[in-house]
């Protein structure tokens, strides 16, 4: 099951209910804990920060990942940190021709920052 | 020193420069990208998040250890999760008579919320 790609589940763009409330409406229930952590736990490694930021920053939020590669690290180990990203539905993926394109949806990004939008802030 | 109450250095609550820009800004530096990864790594657990959670929802942003305790694992447990988002600068914490208070800074919340603000989105 966990090689089927499974399309990531249509979020607002206003990221009114993504994957939880914002972190500090009220305490978070174990499910939404859990949705949350798996987000975060993709991104807590640099390597894959580098990734996510340098697809999300390009045009369209979509690379090539031959446009990602100088993140200092070996291809396979580019490779096994896109997969995470992906696992973790921060990414999607298509392969055209030779090439594997990488794309964050603007709704991944949204959810993220709706995740973390704090009422309490002032 | 450890113990020693530092407030947290002061962010802008807009967030326009707090750890690293909008990570679909540009893409990430490798400093940044250790940043940034530090702060998502301590958000990568159910427990962390459920913590963290439970006290940026409090009025004040801030709670008694006594107060947050109802996460399904042990006293230890708790405290250490709390000591791993003190360390990645999540929370502070302060001594008062026989209990530890931790407090979320808005600051860190807009700071964690610019990082994934999307200028892309749409």
């Amino acid at each position: 099951m966990s090689n089927v790609r499974t399309p990531l589940p249509v979020l607002q763009p206003t990221g009114v209910e993504p994957c939880c409330p914002p972190l500090a409406e009220r305490p978070f229930t174990p499910e939404e804990a859990e949705r949350a952590a798996r987000m975060f736990k993709a991104l807590g490694d640099p390597v894959r920060v580098r990734l996510f930021s340098a697809i999300a920053s390009r045009e369209g939020g979509e690379a090539c990942v031959c446009d990602i590669s100088d993140v200092g690290v070996s291809q396979p180990t580019v490779s096994h940190h896109l997969r995470k990203l992906k696992e973790a539905g921060l990414l999607t993926s298509e392969r055209r021709g030779t090439w594997v394109y990488y794309r964050v949806e603007p709704s991944v990004l949204a959810a993220m920052g709706a995740l973390l939008g704090s009422p309490a802030a002032a």
